[in-house]
């Protein structure tokens, strides 16, 4: 038996009061398209920088957040967020126009549920009342800075993902008001369905795991191994089977890594029938396979749209009452691969429940 | 008066069961030298290149503080870091060697009080019994990554402040034996004292302030009025007045930033000899006058060392017995002031007491 449980239980179980996912035109095209909040036609959104672009987004995720929660900036003690840029630029920057004490997160794309773990720690401790967390990433921001120019119109290879133009923002609260948020929503399929509240009920802050992959092109077989790890610590933490859950959801290991995860659970020992019932992975729902985005998307905003929009709202609608979401990050550095080394993964599961 | 409390109150005051800091051969010369733990004679630590090299300062202040406390890395439920790295590579890869579940947080400068933060809400709030946060920089990571390459030998303007080589550690308890820790300890004087316990007593979480600096050699400035912002909002939402404290230490605002918070400070009507006798700037303290480093120290690891160091031993001596340290971070990216933008500043404060 091991030693250390990496599980935390939130005793008061925070509701998340609010979500709000934005994403681009091509992942509007995609098949979560419905299940975003807004879709943005132009990926510039009207700024003159692409990482202006980004953070906007995300400064609009986060504002909408806070006005669907019906709480004011004035009531909010803390924002989390992180993003892929440099310095956490989107952030940084979207942060500076809020007022709101803040606190950046780097987790590559881990950052959604890494925020989501250390906003529910504050809220259901009792050492704020409200907490925004959020998370962004951008095609364009993220090209230039990790891979190429886009000018350079560079080929890629088939295990690369494509990075999501998306980000997410969700609200945290100690108390669900029922006047405070809506109490009812027409679903993509024109059903009416009366809201459940949705709450943050665990959470397994993940360990890094390095399996030696160094080509930055593998990042879904980088990713993979700790994405296990801390999936199989939160079963055995807890003592639950998988098929506790309705729906284990992680963040961006694309067609490649989701395989990989897929095979591991199996030799796990988990019935190959509770995967297939219950397992999937953003990056591998965001993008339509004829979309031509290789092995699927990635990107903190990758999960971060799709616990915001198609998660979240599948709770409130009762389609969804036992979630595990695992945002996956790869901590590799932008000059860490032409020193020789590999490349860290690491993933934060956060169990959600509606009722 | 105000809507919002910025500041979270320990309820359980967690206690800081061992430090450690480690610093560079300049640092070594500076008047901190006999507080530091380690002082390195090599700044390349053995490594071949410099970012290995301060992610193997840093992993030195976390093991050796984890060492320090008698508790194995087994009985660590999280570990919070960061630094100025693009993507956190030092605390990427020195988490990547350590097994303990790992939180990345970025805040520039301000990271050291960050972590502290969050990682005492983790151990107040019951979420894990030991928590282990620290930070690092090193001048030639920092010179090459924001700057210029060293090998440029290019001229700094006097408001230029000088990256520390250092790295400060702090293992977060809730529990403290005596039987854990030491009991006495020499200190630079060669006295012999019994010592005392340093607890984490609140909080205040920082906004950003943007005072419009767009000069990247100008950060004692840029972050001046965030760490100010932080100041009087943790003094009136505890109400308590500035010579509460026996030490009111900012991160690093070298002597530009400390000469506008002295006046700022003015300004706001606290009285000019408790402002002398009570605050100061590790980034004026790290360094001698002679040692030309133009504006005095900066990075995460200035504080970090310094708070790690200095002030927590001086704690444990009993010399001080409260403390409100303030890490300051300047936010810009590698690219923001290309596009533009002015730097937006934060700070987050903490209060330590001994008993």
């Amino acid at each position: 038996m091991k030693q250390r449980k990496q599980t935390i239980y939130f005793r008061n179980r925070p509701y998340i009061l609010s979500g709000f996912s934005i994403a681009g035109k091509k992942e509007g095209n995609g098949p979560m398209s419905s299940w975003f909040d807004r879709v943005i036609e132009d990926d510039t959104y009207g700024e003159s920088t692409w990482e202006k672009s980004e953070s906007k987004m995300l400064k609009t995720a986060m504002t909408e957040a806070v006005r669907k929660s019906g709480r004011s900036n004035d009531e909010i003690g803390a924002m989390l967020s992180g993003d892929l840029l440099n310095q956490l630029m989107s952030s940084s920057f979207m942060a500076r126009d809020m007022h709101i004490p803040f606190l950046g997160m780097y987790g590559a794309c881990s950052t959604m549920t890494e925020s989501l773990m250390l906003g529910s720690v504050l809220v259901d401790g009792g050492y704020s009342d409200n907490v925004i967390i959020g998370a962004s990433s951008h095609y364009c921001t993220a090209e230039r800075q990790f891979r190429m120019p886009l000018e350079h119109g560079n080929q890629r290879p088939p295990s690369a993902q494509w990075t999501a133009t998306a980000a997410g923002a969700m609200l945290i609260a100690q108390k669900s008001d029922s006047d405070d948020t809506e109490c009812s929503m027409i679903d993509a399929d024109g059903d009416i369905h009366q809201l459940r509240k949705v709450r943050v009920e665990s959470g397994t802050i993940g360990k890094i795991i390095d399996a030696g992959v160094k080509d930055s092109n593998q990042m879904g077989s980088a990713m993979a191994p700790a994405a296990i790890d801390t999936i199989l610590n939160h079963l055995e933490d807890t003592g639950r089977s998988m098929d506790y859950y309705d729906i284990v959801l992680t963040g961006d290991l694309g067609y490649t890594g989701k395989q990989i995860v897929i095979d591991l659970l199996e030799d796990a020992g988990i019935d190959r029938n509770t995967i297939s019932n219950v397992y999937n992975d953003c990056g591998a729902m965001i993008y339509k396979p004829e979309q031509d985005t290789h092995s699927g998307g990635s990107g903190c905003g990758c999960s971060a749209s799709v616990f915001a929009g198609y998660v979240y709202k599948q709770m409130m609608t009762g389609n969804i009452r036992r979630a595990l979401i695992i945002s996956t990050g790869a901590l590799l550095s932008t000059i860490s691969p032409f020193q020789g080394e590999s490349i860290p993964g690491i993933a934060h599961a956060i169990s959600l429940e509606s009722e």
